[in-house]
């Protein structure tokens, strides 16, 4: 089976999810810059998501550069990860709108956690098809994978301690991310 | 005519059924676990027609690989199917709203009901068209179409009587197709 | 130019305006039978407004068969057609929510004139450029395009008097239209 | 990298952008023509942004037909104007629901003014790799964009004096980009 429509069925759920989002920025009430304050932990936690998504998507297009065929796992695996991801517009709803609390902040991770094991999944599913050796060799140890699941749980930890050291954790991963897996793009 | 805008236009339906269910997921007042409590019903129902609209992307991924080309018939045949999907998320909100009800989940069943029979027509409009006799040979006498859909009939029937026997029979329908239609991976 | 984008453009815009329509259909309070039965203007304006949007995809998607290259003129002549279908949603929702009152029912008309207008303006500027004499032979004299206009103003001034009879008119279009233009598939 | 999904996922987030900013016009409670004279306001600030987003979806369409490969950098320059076109819906209801107040006019030019910046960058991204020197060719000295960048900021500082004028600058700029990058297109 060729990969072309599980990009296209992946790029559109994504490119939905990272647009709805932007619905739970509801419109002040009033027309002053003063109205447009208590929309900023949304913003913020609207902008943390767009970034997540934007790094999602990026990655899953890099890796599947390196992927020639596809079958009925790892379509699952896929709808899988993009299950999870589907949830981060609610728990970035949620977090923005209760000003970074601690239970919806821990949800947080708990979305990020599961997508990121999602995402690990989908990775094996790949290279235990017997997939491109360039991407066994890319992914290698998958150091950025381990060290994103123990700061997520890290973060999920510290919510209820103090959750702006979990929302730096966030901010952390995300920027460990930023930057595409270059070891793929210099395989490639 | 080629197939390729029709498995688009498909894809981008699909994709934007999955995305929109998850608006369903309304924030909750309070930022705590007990305030998620209440949404429960409503993300079960939400992980079903997930799970649902998943493996009609999966399942039409597949014929459609079997398929060369589509004229009119085959058109209107799709854009049926769409419908029927359309009223899922419709459905899946009512179900969850209304904590499994018995007129909801017998809704439910009627909406699956009706998808699975315009899948049905689209199946034969597609081997009507003297399509691949590879697709003719992978569906063969479709045990598992005519299943299901005496399957959804008795769902809607035990919705009034005992409504998680009900949810049962949709869950295992949803199990009966999770594993894409090997018959046509292998004959392909 | 040419025209993969363009088509894709249109095809997900017209897959997001198919799917949002479906959004007017709240859940109802009750989880009865009867608390169905309000939403059956909306559900009907729904169906319609579904098949109008199938109408235009199919026929965009016959018709750019024939094309083979884009300018901006192009271009911009698909935007605006794409505007005028992007208002169907709303106009659908009033209508359904009025319960197929005179205005709304008029303003419905309205917008399926404009964008049928605007469909004309594409077609022409397809064939202005010079387009493919296939399309120009398979256009012709474009009796059932110009019917329509005069079906959309007649129901417009309908509306006003029964407004019964001006959305059979509705109907009526879409029932001419829901065969692909037919000859544009024969000389292909 | 090949830019087909890059060109995909910008094309699915505009269409998406685009067509959300039609869920801002509600249904009018009552049937009558004066019931949709408050949404005139909301109707007009639609119309200007749909045009923008058309603008840029356009623009960005024949930009990229200058282009060859993607890297990681434009990756994240091309995310970085999605973000900025993603807040238009915001910026645009507010605008429209204000009619047409001094701070959400300005906010309105603010996100303008992000993308357009966000759009340059990106441009400057693809020269900087060497791109295509068609490209560098075709975008010049670039007076086009220079000319918006002062406009949009005419139009913030305007908004607190005289609205209308901000407005004008508004219509003014989408009327200089309505045409599409000639250059381009004759370059190429």
């Amino acid at each position: 089976m060729d990969k072309t429509r599980l990009e296209a069925f992946s790029d559109g759920v994504i490119a939905i999810l990272i647009t709805i989002m932007v619905l739970e920025l509801r419109t002040p009430e009033a027309a002053s810059w003063e109205a447009l304050r208590p929309l900023r932990p949304v913003f913020l936690a609207y902008v943390l998501s767009f970034v997540y998504l934007g790094i999602y998507w990026n990655n899953h297009h890099h890796m599947f550069k390196a992927v020639d065929q596809v079958n009925g796992g790892i379509l699952w695996a896929n709808s899988h990860l993009l299950f999870w991801l589907s949830l981060v517009p609610f728990a970035t709803a949620w977090m923005g709108d209760s000003h970074f609390a601690p239970v919806p902040t821990a949800l947080y991770g708990v979305v990020l956690l599961s997508a990121a094991m999602a995402y690990t999944i989908l990775v094996w599913s790949l290279l235990a098809k017997g997939a491109n050796p360039r991407l066994a060799h890319a992914i290698g140890r998958d150091l950025k994978g381990k060290l994103s699941l123990a700061l997520y749980v890290s973060a999920i930890g510290l919510a209820f301690i103090n959750v702006w050291l979990a929302d730096a954790l966030y901010v952390i991963v995300a920027l460990i991310w930023l930057i595409p897996d270059r070891r793929i793009e210099r395989d490639l």
